[in-house]
């Protein structure tokens, strides 16, 4: 594991100096103002002393073992270097210097050679290009890292892709007073990945919380591996940035990569149970609340204030980020009513009144942690002068001190002057703040990760261990078969007659319809299926039916049937025609089904309303496969249009499970068939008791 | 004006004491520790001195004039107290004590009394139920109010609703070093108003920004007025609390007020030009920003950054937040490369690279400022041990103090350790933030402010001086006559007949039709219409056609045009049979147009897209008549489904400027018409040439 690069016995500096502008210096100033406990070896090849410190003209000259090299030294010193420290056994190398992959292809090359020298020693590698690591813990204060941060012993831990934002998030947290255990931002990250490190602190009691900025997913899988695995026990709170086409562009030029896409980010996150947060700042006060706090069984919270104003504001901000009042009962509102002030309000939100004491917010909070219906407590603090102000914050502390719910705080105060309250609640863990905004949105995102957590709980979110329950109706076997034999054409379709044989071998249910070759076929088809039908024209090449002439809809009788099918098959007839004849179905909601194949992570399944719900508002939303039941709930009711669905303003309510049914089938037929490259069903026809496939497309 | 009331020569407080936890010592001690230039007089029955302060057993005792007299006293002395201060000849009373209004009817009957004794004398009252006001000027040193935060001088006022939220923000200025000229909240607002402060706060040259907090407007109009005004000489930044339906209960229930929505508060600010902010944290950045920095001339705005990841983050935020990356012209680029390192990137984000010294970020900040594609810079500067960071803020300073175009900076450091740099760009002027995020907001509040005054300079945004053209071929003396003289029906709707009558006299396009009473007359019609047609019963009561069976559509010839009418005349025929025959023009793309009255207000105007757009999506925007013509078009073009407009995925584009115009003829024929309840235009057929209404209600 990790633990020797962050807990190294001993670090050698390579490229130490005593030019206090330099890299290799602060390096070791570092090490030294931060205390660390291990052994520090400057490495030099003319200076004998560096900051005090003997200096060594080679690492091979260091007596006894080093755990971590740094290297700070010309990138094209790495792989010589690299291979003396393989001879030394340093076990873990962390390179700050820049001049590889970053700069082009020779920077690139002399990576390479710098890992492969590495490799054969079995030496790991932070970097290069990058920060390095710190660990907090009192016994070991592990500086390795030339930034300006010292941060307090705490239980949050920090991984960042971009050592520039992780140096201001560590910053953040250290102007806060709130303290972080572990720290790394791994560069170019030839070796040590973010996946792993997340592993690692995954093992580790002392991360209760772990922060992690991306701006790509260099090896999607394993951090959606990682990190679900992870997620399960602890919360990790992410942010990607680069969700607008312009920052994707400039992060794509920072990080030398490839350009992911940011919904991919947001497919793995969401899979992995990563809580996704927009901004800095509300990542770091998240990461606080939840280092502090249980996190909310659910989303029902109480308000406490005793002041008007910001508990309206607070309102506001929890009831946007999805959270609820939670509602008292009448004999618990009774019963606070009878310890508060005559005029104090005992509904939700508690107004306690500016004149309350210790003893009323006791009462109040008690109340709250007791009712069932509340799963967390928003507490609006203001301090006036005519309040014992320390004795209400240590009530509070006391009664949250219990555990049983998240308590958090917004404690309106001059911090210069009300120094006392402040230190009770820190004290106590009651993760105190300075505006009602950021306290409710730290209280949303505990309750989006309870959610998230819970959800992987019910045993269909499959990133970890457990997969959901497949159909076993479906006709797997087969279904390959037809996918390989079918002939595509040159962009990889399948004909529509195969793409159908597809969905029937997965069971997935289609509009009735009919397989024909001629107009008698045809007529005699149609009588069976019943009027009005609509046939469409299955040639080659043939995938926007309607802009070609291909299809003919709401034909009423056999003379509409047989005169459409007469045009078409002048047109589209060749050799081997083959038209469908259809239903056709009046009064369904057309939805879209689809999947498609993403880079090394497989397969993502959308689900959308057709029509200008798709094309203009691109209202749809996407899971990775295997999408589990509630999931696929998930992705049908977050949609804008979802009202349509449900039943909006006279309409008909569609068959919401059997649109789930077809987004888990086509979700276990993905997974099974992952050389399905895209797929389309557009429009599914929805109705009050089934969903049925009108078009299909199909693509390997 | 209010001059007396925040620059007092002499306060006198009624209910001063020399109990520590009472409201009349805290306003002394305030007072005498903000060292307040004036002279005190504590006022207290039996006390003869209050803190080391002469005390007078009434107010009528005190030599001299009295500007000010604060009431620390229990409410149903208000009336009494009153009448002296006015024997007294003082000038504004605030009235701190609660027990009026907003505790009931009792109390609303004393602050009925108190306000007509004042009356009486021409004393005027902020409150009751407030805090008071603050003035930093250091000739004045205000302290009228019992809170805790003391700022320090400045030039940005406050003006809060909330006391609770007025000190919450007033707190966060002062945590930052943000100075503070005026503070204003006047709580039950029995007399002196928000209007009223903000007007006053519009001829002082020491207020350079103006921030509101309400939870609702008492007087919409009066606020409108009062705003549009000022705004067009100095930002004001605006929050209202209660955007949800959760938090405006909680709004309704503090303030004891009538529950205004949201939305005509949102009506409010856009039509004076108020920035509307989300959060506290947002109004006080975006009041430092423009408290210290000119407004951007348009949206295009240019990045500099030392740091990548931040660099990301901030182009999201900008980007997100309407703001465009400014294009640098090829020879801009050519010539900034030359002074800056080889590896500098000169395109937009320009990356000055980590080793940047002062020179680069000079350079690059003078090409920016320099050019002309270019409204506003937004700067990263991490702050990295091996530079001259202190150099590095002089030259920024320097640059910047130019005052050309705004510059803010995302100063990523520490504070402790890097306190000069931040002294020297706090010195200049120039605002710096501590988060990429922060930053970028306040720069697009000021972007935001820039474009409402832009849009009040054209000459089309109504609420202050300037009215928009308006059509002159409409004929409102005859569409005055309708609408008085036409009967309605129990809800006070027109006739179809008559709503299509007045808007005909205001040269409202409508789709061909004509009105008949019987079959031969309808016959005729559509013969001269042509084929196909609708047709409508016009019977009272009927405002739901489709529902009632009183509309059929698509009639392709005589026949059915006869057989539906057969049938209608049974229904709907009665004494005066009357249908409307129209053209059936398919094709068109279905949008709406309405008006409303907002009591207080005038009218609402609304646009928006037909079918699920408006009935699911909500998808429709609002202005306050009257509306100017880039209003309507911001109307029309801010909808979610403009793309439908304008010819999204093959779609035919419609004529923007017809619907336009008819915006802007509902809008001059309601300010024109107040008696007008109602009116709704829904459909209008869009077409590329045309738009025509299709169906029309107006209730009366």
């Amino acid at each position: 594991m990790l633990s020797a690069l962050f807990k190294p016995r001993a670090v050698a500096v390579i490229g130490a100096s005593n030019n206090r502008l330099s890299i290799g210096n602060r390096i070791v100033q570092n090490l030294l103002d931060y205390g660390y406990k291990g052994l520090v070896f400057p490495v030099h090849p003319k200076d004998p002393v560096t900051l005090g410190l003997k200096t060594h003209a080679s690492i091979l000259d260091i007596p006894g073992p080093v755990d971590v090299a740094h290297m700070a030294i010309p990138a094209k010193s790495a792989p010589a270097a690299m291979e003396e420290c393989g001879q030394k056994g340093v076990r873990f190398v962390i390179i700050n210097s820049a001049g590889f992959r970053e700069t082009g292809p020779e920077g690139a090359e002399l990576e390479a050679r710098t890992l492969e020298n590495a490799r054969k020693h079995g030496v790991r590698i932070m970097g290069p290009n990058c920060q390095g690591v710190i660990c907090s813990d009192p016994g070991v204060r592990t500086y390795c890292n030339f930034t300006f941060t010292y941060p307090e012993p705490g239980n949050v831990a920090i991984a960042a892709q971009s050592g520039g934002v992780g140096e201001v998030i560590n910053q953040r947290f250290s102007e806060l007073g709130i303290g972080v255990h572990m720290y790394a931002s791994n560069g170019n990250a030839c070796d040590v990945s973010i996946p792993e490190i997340i592993r690692y602190w995954g093992t580790l009691d002392a991360v209760k919380v772990i922060v992690v900025y991306v701006e790509s997913l260099p090896d999607p899988a394993a951090f959606l591996e990682a990190a679900a695995e992870v997620a399960a026990r602890k919360p990790i709170l992410g942010m990607k940035a680069g969700r607008t086409a312009e920052g994707a562009k400039a992060a794509a030029s920072h990080t030398g990569g490839l350009l992911k896409t940011d919904a991919s980010v947001d497919l793995v996150f969401d899979k992995a149970g990563v809580v996704r947060l927009r901004t800095q700042e509300e990542l770091v006060q998240a990461a606080y609340a939840l280092s502090t706090q249980p996190a909310p069984k659910g989303p029902r919270v109480g308000i406490i204030t005793n002041t008007g104003g910001p508990a309206i504001i607070a309102v506001d901000e929890l009831v946007e980020a999805g959270l609820e009042l939670a509602p008292l009962s009448e004999s618990r509102q009774a019963a606070l009513g009878g310890k508060l002030h005559p005029a104090a309000s005992v509904g939700n939100p508690v107004d306690v009144l500016a004149t309350a004491g210790a003893g009323d917010f006791r009462a109040a909070l008690d109340a709250l942690l007791a009712e069932d219906a509340c799963d967390s407590v928003f507490m609006n603090v203001v301090t006036p002068f005519f309040v014992d102000n320390e004795v209400v914050a240590r009530e509070i502390a006391a009664a949250a001190q219990k555990g049983l719910k998240p308590v958090v705080v917004n404690l309106m105060t001059d911090r210069r002057r009300w120094v006392e309250p402040v230190r009770v609640l820190k004290e106590a863990g009651v993760p105190h703040y300075a505006l009602a905004e950021t306290a409710a949105r730290a209280l949303a995102a505990m309750a989006e990760y309870a959610r998230l957590r819970s959800r992987k709980a019910c045993g269909d979110n499959a990133a970890g261990a457990c997969e959901p329950a497949g159909f076993t109706d479906m006709d797997l076997a087969a279904a390959r078969g037809i996918l390989e034999d079918a002939p595509v054409d040159e962009h990889g379709f399948l004909s529509q007659k195969d793409a159908y044989r597809l969905l029937d071998a997965g069971r997935i249910p289609a509009v009735p319809h009919a397989w024909v070759a001629s107009p008698e076929e045809a007529a005699a088809a149609a009588g069976a299926l019943g009027y009005p039908v609509a046939i469409k024209a299955d040639a080659p090449g043939l995938v926007h039916k309607s802009e070609a002439g291909a299809l003919a809809l709401d034909l009423a009788d056999e003379e509409a049937l047989r005169r459409e099918l007469r045009r078409m098959v002048k047109v589209f007839g060749g050799d081997r025609p083959s038209f469908l004849v259809q239903r056709f179905m009046a009064g369904g909601t057309e939805v879209i089904v689809g999947a498609s194949s993403v880079p090394m992570l497989g397969h993502a399944v959308m689900f959308g309303l057709g029509g200008v719900f798709v094309e203009v508002l691109k209202d749809v939303r996407f899971k990775l496969a295997p999408v589990g039941d509630s999931e696929a709930l998930d992705m049908i009711r977050s949609i804008k249009g979802f009202p349509v669905l449900a039943g909006a303003r006279g309409r008909t309510s569609v068959c919401i499970e059997a649109l789930a049914a077809i987004i888990r089938r086509i979700s276990q037929m993905v997974v099974a068939l992952p050389r399905i490259r895209e797929l389309d069903l557009n429009p599914i026809l929805a109705f009050g008791d089934a969903a049925l496939v009108a078009d299909a497309r199909i693509r390997r």
